[in-house]
């Protein structure tokens, strides 16, 4: 097959959704936005042996492809309504497009996400994506509206997907029941698309943790000009972590591992209540593990009610460890 | 430099659109559309040595990765609003990424096209670029409306860019004084915005002509359930192309040399004189080259009144000619 017969095998027809004046195969994309709401959109490349080993499972990678996306909407707490989707491949290879089409679209369909264009072109394998969502006017969580006295809280568990990641390179042994929940962590990542919606008139700020917890939330205490204090023994932690490592270690990777796609946010002391019934409504675990002071922008680490020293640092991508 | 300081210091601040409520740095970009209007969205990826040379100037190849999706908005007859920018980077090489960002912008504040989000990730050089574009309700010029008896007409002089290819790559000599012209019609392409906006109202169909007029040409008889009749004699050729190449290889590079970036579109009969005074209004030339017919999609060349054959294929990215 050509790339006009591809697109129109694997990539047209998915999607049913109304705003979607004219879909793929004309030179742009036409959308109907609702009145009074406001366009959210974020896009991220994945790179082939940076951000995936090129001879990941096809479905998982088009999983994962839209979900780094679509928790970037989450992030914002807006409402996903349309994907393009640029795919660089070496080859036209049907089975893998078969595959990735799989996972890619179970998860358009499953948050009624349109995909309305894109290119398919010949080279080294790397996929970028672009979602587009909307929010009621005036809303949208930013990085820049943490204060102090806010509480910090994130969605989950941490460093789950960095220990997946550090299994399948080897360097750390992850045994049974736990082997497939680590690797699921890191292959099928979830986009906390009811979480950011529910936070929307609640969080004062909120990221999703990509980098890793301690770089992204770096970036909201500089946005917002504030400092974090993080107390380390609140962390959440799954029992695949404390079962497979130790504490100092079981810290360095909720810290700096990435990849988790979880919400870090900040509340307001007064929204405390309203957080709790919130997110219990859309069946999202949550966990506080510190508190924004005034201060230098940063994040301090305190164990056990003093600073705690931790070697450290988050991911990126042109002095990081890859 | 790491990717945070780059981006902060060559790729925020330059836009003052009012429309921009979030630009670069949070999660998503929030964008307020103007009330009445639909959305229109492309992306295109451009991939080292498959459409451009690796060691290009990276001034024009900045120029480039906007210019050839801003076409797809012309193409649609579209306003530019709004572009995020995926970059692949083998290196955080500043000199280079400083002359990239000059080709980019300059054309970017050229249309009033805000940078409002994207990604910097390391690997094999290759750019995605989404732009965003907005239509008057209904309105939008689609591939599927052209109809038996419409005229078939192209903006400029198409072939040019192919003959800057051929020339680079040491196929055709090129004497002066068309040297310059022919590498800057390769390599700078230009948007031919304005013209869309004018056919808006006049033109039945159109699209943007980067994969050669005979394969794009033969999306818009697909799509519209017509049969084209092209006039070989009537399409336009540069002195430059005249001067270099003999007749019946200039009709081939202007059939399916690819990367023209003009605009190919029909006109009913009715429309005519005002598709003279829409086009003489923003300065752009144009020309007649043939007409729809009743009949099965493809397109039928004509040369001395009798059908011509040429041994022409339109690119294809996995089985074309690179």
């Amino acid at each position: 097959m050509n790339e006009f017969e591809i697109i129109k095998q694997y990539f047209t027809g998915h999607s049913g959704r109304k705003d979607v004046i004219m879909g793929p195969g004309d030179d742009c994309a036409l959308l109907q936005m609702p009145p009074h709401t406001t366009l959210a959109v974020s896009t991220d490349t994945l790179v082939a042996d940076v951000h995936f080993f090129a001879d990941m499972d096809p479905v998982a990678l088009g999983h994962r492809a839209l979900a780094v996306n679509l928790s970037d909407l989450a992030a914002m707490g807006a409402d996903p309504c349309w994907v393009s989707l640029a795919l660089t491949l070496p080859k036209a290879d049907e089975a893998w497009i078969r595959g990735f089409c799989e996972g890619f679209f179970e998860l358009a369909e499953y948050y009624n996400v349109a995909l309305v264009g894109g290119d398919m072109t010949k080279g080294p394998l790397s996929i970028t994506v672009t979602v587009h969502g909307t929010l009621p006017e005036g809303k949208g969580l930013r990085r820049n509206g943490a204060r102090a006295g806010d509480g910090i809280y994130v969605t989950g568990t941490l460093g789950d997907a960095a220990l997946g990641l550090q299994q399948q390179l080897g360097n750390i042994e992850v045994r049974e029941p736990h082997l497939a929940f680590v690797r699921n962590k890191f292959e099928h990542p979830h986009p906390r698309i009811l979480a950011g919606q529910a936070l929307r008139d609640i969080a004062s700020s909120a990221l999703d943790l990509s980098d890793g917890l301690l770089g992204d939330l770096g970036h909201i205490t500089k946005a917002s000009g504030v400092r974090a204090q993080l107390e380390l023994e609140q962390l959440p932690l799954s029992q695949a972590m404390t079962d497979t490592v130790g504490q100092e270690q079981a810290w360095q990777l909720a810290l700096t591992g990435g990849d988790d796609y979880e919400l870090c946010f900040t509340v307001p002391e007064v929204h405390r209540g309203q957080l709790e019934t919130a997110l219990a409504h859309c069946g999202v675990k949550f966990t506080r593990i510190g508190r924004m002071v005034a201060g230098e922008p940063g994040v301090e680490l305190m164990a056990e009610g003093k600073p705690h020293e931790l070697n450290a640092s988050s991911w990126d991508h042109f002095r990081g460890g890859e």
